[in-house]
């Protein structure tokens, strides 16, 4: 398919981060192809999330795509190992939590290129912040400048001089930063959602990094 | 998990590059994990390959991850457009053919890299060759390079120092320098799988690339 600099695939979990990715790129103008997984995650709650966030702003199509990360395991969020519990922010450390997914941001924008390639898009979205995150490596500038160059040299678009971008427009902002970021755009963040050990009508349970993370965020993000 | 220097993960399409590939690398003394993907490929049959030959030359496991490519189409191997049928080898030109599956062997390499680090493998196999191959760009050592450094920028094995390397050991071989490989390391080719477009009961086409290919293999290892 011819590229166009139009469209656009955006990764879409059905969190804070990505809906506000997927609010930003729409307001650049893209036409944007939603893409979500469906990868044995313990919060799989997140995808009914996604599908909303998609459907209100807009997106041109969401993919929700099977992959059976779960069947390697190795990780909090796919296999039978519990989600730690904190009381608060301050108590996240520095080290990588045994929530971290083995290769998870390889994986989905490895999956995201392919989807690009097939449908004439050069321009991917990714909601990987630096700041307040979970300490995982593969959401660091270098892991994205590593991943952008081997995507131009994987694909035929690359070798054909057509470059793709990977797009990582929160990299540098804080959860507050993100939250009013979003809500300039219009976001409506009670359709996300963020937590990583759901009950099963998707409650979340207030005490994992991730909901420790967006109500810090909300805190902050408060009378800004 | 810990990290060991005898676990490998190989890339197992049940063709003959693959099975050449598990067989040197149990050959250098690798307990190998043996991977092969579901993601709605025209030449399903080959998993039925990828099974015997994992069990004959004997992987220590052997997983079937389904993988969801054919949902982004833009390839014969995953869509509905037809395998190119040619007379001879000779005529498959320079060109990417329409076989070319978007970003697949990054896909590959990443779910390979996701299972490595979850078993604590860091050494990952791959059947690539950039000689009598079908003009894939994910089949060149400049990729595969590209692709290392990602990964180990990627995991928290490479953040703690522990390297992945990616073994590539047909890639400078003609497809029969690698059918006098397997056959030096017991390989039975009769129990691999290649062709693109086969018949349900798995017959071969005889004319796509890669049965031609695989002929012309056959043809030129005879009596070296």
């Amino acid at each position: 398919m011819k590229p166009s600099t139009k469209k656009a695939v955006v990764l879409l979990s059905g969190g804070l981060d990505s809906a506000t990715v997927l609010a930003h790129a729409v307001s650049k103008g893209y036409d944007c192809y939603a893409l979500s997984f469906d990868y044995g995650q313990r919060h799989r709650f997140e995808l009914k999330a996604a599908k909303k966030v998609a459907k209100a702003l807009g997106a041109k199509e969401h993919k929700v795509v099977k992959v059976g990360l779960s069947s390697f395991g190795g990780s909090a969020l796919t296999a039978d190992i519990p989600v730690p519990k904190k009381k608060s922010h301050k108590d996240i450390g520095p080290e990588i939590p045994v929530t971290y997914v083995p290769a998870r941001n390889t994986v989905f924008l490895s999956l995201a290129l392919a989807w690009a390639e097939a449908i004439g898009a050069r321009d991917i979205f990714i909601g990987v912040n630096a700041l307040d995150y979970s300490g995982y490596p593969d959401c660091r500038p270098e892991f994205i400048r590593a991943f952008t160059r081997t995507a131009n040299l994987a694909t035929k678009a690359g070798v054909l001089g057509e470059k793709f971008r990977i797009h990582t427009p929160l990299i540098k902002l804080t959860k507050a930063e993100i939250i009013r970021m979003g809500r300039g755009l219009g976001v409506d963040y009670d359709m996300t959602h963020s937590c990583y050990d759901p009950a099963a009508d998707g409650t979340p349970c207030g005490r994992c990094d991730s909901c420790l993370l967006r109500a810090k965020g909300f805190t902050e993000a408060v009378g800004t």
